[in-house]
């Protein structure tokens, strides 16, 4: 081990075996935390070659089982987002997937900070289960083509194990060990076609377009080598995405978008998303067909039926789908008013996201709960003009104090000017294998 | 220490009350020890700045305890060589300085690899002891002003525990770190005036000048920054010093070099490192004077005096400094023969350290026994004219299949070629408070 500290210390390319061996040993707990430590740290300034991540992605996907999806007709889709501030796409996405008979067999994470993952979001929903047992997951997929479930214990555990070490060793944000994270969970889970969403912005881990593109490149490659498809969209996280911040709140902006309705940049985010499953499934030619065949699948109410089916299979009577009201819902609503005239120009989205989980709608630290009904609704976002007095944001509170907090991270949060700044397209890009 | 390590991971300088933390954290087991890994990478990545080290140094010092010289009379000077291989300067210098009326109250450590440390070289001396008690050690400097003992274990505990997780976690060879390390225990132990031989080279922690001078400035500023008087000489080790490699084999050397004979490379660096303590501590103006003046004390044989003096006063009856054959000896000798004609143009010196220690000269790992009549003397040094059939050097063994490893590895150590090469001088530079 201390070799193998010592060449990726002094820059070498580490090999296979190498690579293979400290993952095994620090598994295993024949290699002790701290000369793992030293390596991440000389990872972080060394970095990894392409084809050092793609070794350290098999390895980690070798330390647990795998996801067998194999016996499942047709093609089998996972989407996995770098995470931001109102981020509800896969709510959207995965029944719309498989409203074109293509399958989302997916397990997905709880998440830390900002608000809950995918799952605290589901879970909001009244009655609905994410702890389904691999018969019941297999078998939600045989028959209707989706379900979403936590990640089981056994998948890729040298993932859980390193990334403890790194979110104690300041070693987190490390492009090829952040790819290799997210890709040894994708990889196992199974699926043929993956979509990635890399976030780029003020509420996102990659703040600029260019380490977005770093991370998807090397995201996509290790894919590529491991014979899947795989499309990585660069989306901008320069302001929440739609209006809705907290778990419920969120599901039922989803339930909008899936009606046909509903914030413009969710509904685009996810017709690129989709199109790109379409494209790399074969089921279309171009991006444009696949948004285009997306759009009919929201429009024609085909995606909101597989929702409605997708809910009723994991324990809830669906009827969250026509009545909303249904959703827990907070005791307090708090207005923020704005102060002045202008136009919105920033919005500090990590700020935002700090405000949403202050009022329970997002955890500290492991093990917290989250509060279901709780989070931020704006009224205005970039590019909007503001009348002083005009309300900016409605916050959904279930105590006062937090309330407060919450209100005063976001009167700093949003920045008016009398010019209108033009702001970044929704899309960035798209890397693709 | 998770910001902590995140600040110097980003390049940012710690506070006093940073670097305590971190260090009275790991001695106290209330930080653990994969963090200090993951900030000693970082360290090795973003280095310290020289107010940082002085922290660091100051910070591990308070770990323990101190030796108090303050009670005792006059000038305390102490030395440390940043190691090499024939390095016996000690054996000579210690008793030179104590000849001078300067006091030598000096702790040495064992050393791995290469040949032992100045204790296991001492210790071939039969009767020789270096575990004296606190009062024996004091009482021998009061009386003839010269002791050479073991570290105490409470000097610098941080040191011991650092030490042990740079050694397994590939960031021994950071500059900062080794400049703590060396001052830490040096300013523990009470001296006013240090001098350092930074030695550069083959046989070398440091490969180049521009290395080792790094590290003598960082050494110096820390002495400079806790009130004491410096000086750091950078030596030539590009090839043995002295002409034997070997505990016993050493001290047999530096008896010859007391008595004014002896090669002239130590006797030149004795005078020099002599020279710099006379300056230092105000008995000479200039290190002209200082050198003329230590060379009078081995001509008039004064040093030799005071080594009689000082290995009676540890236990030996002091017959070896008129009969080196009383100190142990080898059962075999076999000489390396020269296959060819030329001048000796370039030694492996790191080569020739692993063949001494190979022997039994030194110690592979913590806790092995040194073998002390074992080791190398050459014959022929750099720039040497060779016969082809000419002994270079004659192997003192224990084990035949020993001497035959050894023997392998010099026949590939030392070079010749036709036209002769002038070498670097001894002595590169000084760099002084």
């Amino acid at each position: 081990m201390y070799d193998i500290i010592l060449k990726k210390r002094n820059g070498g390319a580490l090999t296979r075996q190498e690579i293979q061996f400290w993952v095994n040993g620090f598994v295993q707990d024949t290699i002790p935390d701290y000369q793992v430590a030293a390596l991440l740290m000389a990872v972080f300034f060394q970095g990894l070659t392409p084809q050092e991540t793609v070794y350290l992605t098999e390895a980690m996907i070798d330390s647990g089982e795998k996801l067998d999806l194999t016996h499942l007709p047709g093609t089998k889709a996972d989407k996995h987002s770098t995470g931001g501030v109102g981020d509800k796409t896969t709510l959207v996405l995965a029944p719309l997937v498989a409203s074109a008979g293509i399958t989302m067999a997916k397990m997905s994470g709880r998440g830390l900070g900002h608000t809950g993952g995918t799952l605290d979001k589901l879970e909001s929903i009244p009655g609905f289960h994410t702890d389904l047992s691999p018969e019941q997951f297999i078998g939600n997929v045989k028959n209707i083509g989706i379900s979403v479930v936590g990640q089981t214990s056994n998948l890729v555990p040298a993932d859980k194990k390193i990334y403890a070490l790194r979110d104690v060793s300041a070693t987190v944000d490390s492009v090829p060990l952040i790819a290799a994270s997210v890709m040894s969970k994708k990889l196992a889970a199974g699926a043929d076609v993956i979509v990635l969403d890399v976030k780029c912005g003020s509420g996102a881990f990659m703040k600029t377009p260019a380490q977005a593109e770093h991370l998807a490149r090397m995201m996509v490659n290790i894919g590529r080598n491991m014979g899947k498809k795989v499309a990585a969209v660069i989306s901008n996280m320069e302001q929440p995405l739609g209006y809705a911040v907290g778990n419920a709140l969120e599901v039922k902006e989803a339930i909008h978008v899936l009606q046909g309705k509903g914030p413009k940049d969710i509904r685009e985010i996810c017709l690129y998303l989709a199109g790109e499953i379409f494209l790399l499934a074969g089921k279309v030619d171009n991006i444009h067909q696949g948004k285009t065949m997306a759009g009919e699948l929201l429009d024609q109410g085909l995606a909101l039926r597989k929702f409605r089916e997708f809910v009723q299979a994991q324990g809830s009577n669906g009827g969250v789908v026509d009545d909303d009201k249904l959703l827990p819902e907070a005791k307090y609503r708090f207005s923020l008013v704005s102060e002045q005239d202008g136009f919105i120009t920033k919005m500090e989205t990590e700020a935002i996201g700090r405000a949403a989980m202050i009022l329970g709608a997002g955890r500290e630290k492991m093990g917290d709960l989250v509060d279901p009904g709780v989070g931020i609704v704006f009224y205005k976002k970039m590019g909007d003009w503001v009348n002083k007095g005009d309300t900016l944001a409605m916050i959904h509170a279930n105590e006062e104090d937090k309330a407060d907090k919450a209100k005063n991270i976001l009167a700093q949060s949003i920045f008016l000017d009398k010019e209108q700044k033009q702001g970044d397209a929704l899309i960035y890009g798209v890397i693709t294998s």
